[in-house]
């Protein structure tokens, strides 16, 4: 567990060369054409299932996650760079539009308009601790901004330092290997390098995936630029999971099991872990949930770093008067057993924020409520998340589905997920996945971080006017060379030709 | 021209009040069904068409401006809401995507996933001096967010007391007829209550039409607040023009027409004044421009502040010690008549960026360049922008493109709107029109406050992950009840059922 001790930062003067080699590929990497964008994708994909054997053990090493689990991670991971090459190449993402000449539109004639996604600019991502595939240098940031045609400068986690390198360089040799220009893809390493980066003008956004405190920092940083720019940061999340009566009473142990699996799954360490349940008071949730629980063994967390944040977050909890600590984890240094916390929906409405707060790992605090009028009522009391959820029946769906209707309004009013009787812990990678929501879920709520709609955030609108064919970008063009789907007269979009 | 004086600030408990009817609103009006939430942005616009001969007057006698301009002005504003009604009832703007479950999607099953988008929640719309009617208390901004489901708060512009508050009661009264809730619209008062307006938790994003300071400001406090929320300031911008050499010869009476039209236009009160124009040296431009300019009489500035801003920037111009005054304006009081300054390429590239500040009002720099190549270097020491327009020929357009297209990769990169052989004071409101771009032009890249398009900063995802079709939002059910257009696994989005 000594991975987090300081690790070989990135000079100042190494940090001028990468920014300035970013600069000097955006345009050419923007403007590169689908199918040569997208088989640079390809080939980062085929790169990194190439190493999985050698870039594994290092994650196992680095991250104390076991075997299975980084081989799906990486198996992830290239999916999602094989998804993004699919999205380039289909090209809906470039929203297309074309508004044709109209002497009679009021309240003037409208001329020839047609809009299209451009790259921003080099982006500067933030690879997380808790995902050294998927949420890190190779992942889903990275995946979509090179997609969308911006060069990336990857600050590396200091959780696994070998492992980024390496995947680091797989990538760079992958990319430009497939004709995308030199800058297009670098990793840098330091916390001060990290900063350095978000203020550089030369860097047009920035992703991140990590704590509170983390994003809101670099977010600021961000926001207060001579040039401001976008910041996506995905924070912190409490997942609440909503147990109708119904459901306690007709679908008790499936409701137990999935929560135990799901809030204990990776060590508790998933940013989508449901960190508070709510069950019905005398259902016997909280005798059976405890029992699961006490069978758990003890894991390794990701690092030291995590360890000792989650014990002060246990503490956090277990020192609260208004909370009952019903197991108490525990574990050899850097190892956890799971935890787990009970109080009364009554209590958490009167001590509402200090309950309300996300405690990275293995613990979950098990909320009894008496009536289902409370329900709605304690989401009311909640932030921004990025999930929330419902254990219902199909008699709670049903025609007199008051409640859980209210529950369900107030629920998508604060989360960018909403599911019923799922577990929010696995995030599908595909079209009509939202990885985001209000604030301090995300530092911004109009974006997803997975799916494909997450190249988004790395996209402007450019809207050409009057522009002769031969000198507009291929997308826009009368004849549609590269066959995009594009909106004509506000129409739905096709692919015109 | 006293209209800036004190005005009756909006008190704390009357904005509390509002602000209070605003979030109690958000619901209802948010998920208020397409036809109803249409029928209220036309209700709104029936009512200013009818009050029209009562509000021009007024709006004279504020702003000064012109009664055809006014009337053409609050015609654009009616058609602007109709626009937006047209838009909500299309759909097209909820973005509607369903993923169909797909048990061997990798690296795990994909479940049942609806993503659309949803209202925000109450927005703070800060009303535009330049624009009375279409950038102020019913304009783009206010249509945009109403039409997303977005109750609104808007500040009032100083310059237009009377009108704004006049134009506010015939919104609120329209809305609230057709069955918006109470507290979907409201006015305020006075520059305490819109910052108090933008720090207040309700409120979930910001809107502004304005300078660059003061939009900086808001945007600001809005980065700084507890939850950050987006705040969408449209600010600064020179909107360049480019002459080439061929169209200085083929076609010098007709850009200088243009030119001269477009800086002049509403006594040069535009955010898309060309504030610069490069003309080739030795092409007669100054000559010819200077004589145009010097015919043309004084006319009334929008208010004292304004006019005092832009004696400030003449000021500046005129001082600066690498141009010269080709043509001073004059004026009584309170008027003025427009002036032309002018410099090289050479002296421009070296002084940069003080000449690079836009100078709200009659005023603009003509700059005379050295051969073509130096019109790209020129473009990359611009900021961001609104615009970039090209004067061109068909010979310019041809195959031997190469200076032109260089050009155009640049201004691409900086502006949001790129002309060819137009002028950028018109903006129509449209499907592809894009009026944004970098800042300083605006303080959210990503986004436009004019076209349809501007719906999207006030929406935001949420995806339902396996939810019971009852369950659902109308949008997503399977019959598609309301007829909305979809994206299925990816494909471009069609009215399915």
């Amino acid at each position: 567990m000594s991975n987090t001790g300081p690790e070989t930062a990135t000079e100042p003067d190494r940090l001028e060369e990468i920014l300035a080699a970013a600069q000097g590929a955006a345009r050419a990497f923007g403007r590169m054409r689908p199918h040569a964008r997208a088989a640079a994708l390809r080939a980062a994909a085929d790169g990194l299932d190439a190493a999985g054997d050698e870039l594994v053990p290092i994650a196992r090493r680095e991250s104390h996650l076991p075997e299975p689990r980084l081989r799906g991670e990486l198996a992830r991971t290239t999916f999602q760079l094989r998804l993004f090459a699919d999205t380039v190449e289909d090209g809906g993402f470039l929203r297309a539009a074309i508004d044709t000449p109209d002497a009679e539109w009021p309240p003037g004639p409208r001329p020839d308009l047609r809009r299209m996604m451009a790259a921003l600019g080099p982006v500067a991502v933030f690879g997380a601790g808790n995902f050294p595939f998927a949420f890190s240098v190779a992942g889903g940031d990275t995946a979509s901004a090179l997609a969308a045609g911006c060069p990336v400068v990857v600050k590396a986690h200091p959780g696994h330092p070998e492992l980024s390198e390496r995947t680091a360089g797989i990538v760079a040799a992958a990319v430009t290997g497939a004709g995308a220009p030199e800058g297009a893809f670098a990793l840098v390493r330091g916390e001060q390098a990290g900063r350095a980066a978000v203020q550089d003008p030369r860097i047009t956004a920035g992703a991140f995936t990590g704590s509170l405190a983390g994003g809101r920092a670099l977010a600021d940083i961000a926001a207060a630029r001579p040039e401001p720019i976008p910041f996506y940061a995905e924070m912190e999340s409490l997942n609440p999971v909503f147990v109708t009566a119904d459901a306690a009473r007709r679908r008790r142990d499936d409701v137990i099991d999935g929560y135990v699996g799901s809030f204990t799954l990776g060590v508790g360490q998933f940013c989508t872990k449901p960190g508070i349940l709510f069950a019905p008071a005398g259902a016997g949730f909280e005798e059976a949930v405890a029992e699961r629980v006490r069978g758990l063994a003890a894991a390794p967390l990701l690092n030291d770093r995590v360890a000792e944040g989650f014990d002060r977050g246990v503490e956090r909890l277990s020192g609260h008067p208004a909370v009952h600590t019903a197991v108490a984890g525990t574990g050899a240094a850097g190892e956890r057993s799971p935890s787990l916390f009970t109080t009364t929906a009554d209590d958490l409405l009167r001590h509402g924020e200090d309950l309300l707060t996300e405690c990275f790992g293995p613990a979950s605090l098990l909320v009894a409520y008496d009536g289902e009028h409370q329900l709605a009522e304690a989401a009311r009391a909640l932030k921004g998340q990025l999930t929330a959820t419902v254990q219902g029946t199909d008699a709670d769906a049903g025609a007199d589905a008051g409640p859980v209707r209210e529950l369900l309004d107030e629920l998508a009013d604060r989360a960018g997920r909403v599911l019923w009787n799922g577990w929010p812990t696995g995030v599908a990678v595909s079209h009509a996945m939202q990885h985001g929501g209000p604030y301090p879920a995300t530092s911004a709520p109009l974006h997803t971080s997975v799916g494909t709609a997450a190249i988004d955030r790395f996209l402007r609108p450019v809207t050409y006017q009057s522009l002769p064919d031969a000198l507009l970008p291929e997308a826009l063009q009368d004849a549609n060379p590269l066959g995009v789907p594009r909106s004509r007269d506000g129409a739905p979009a096709v692919r015109d030709a």
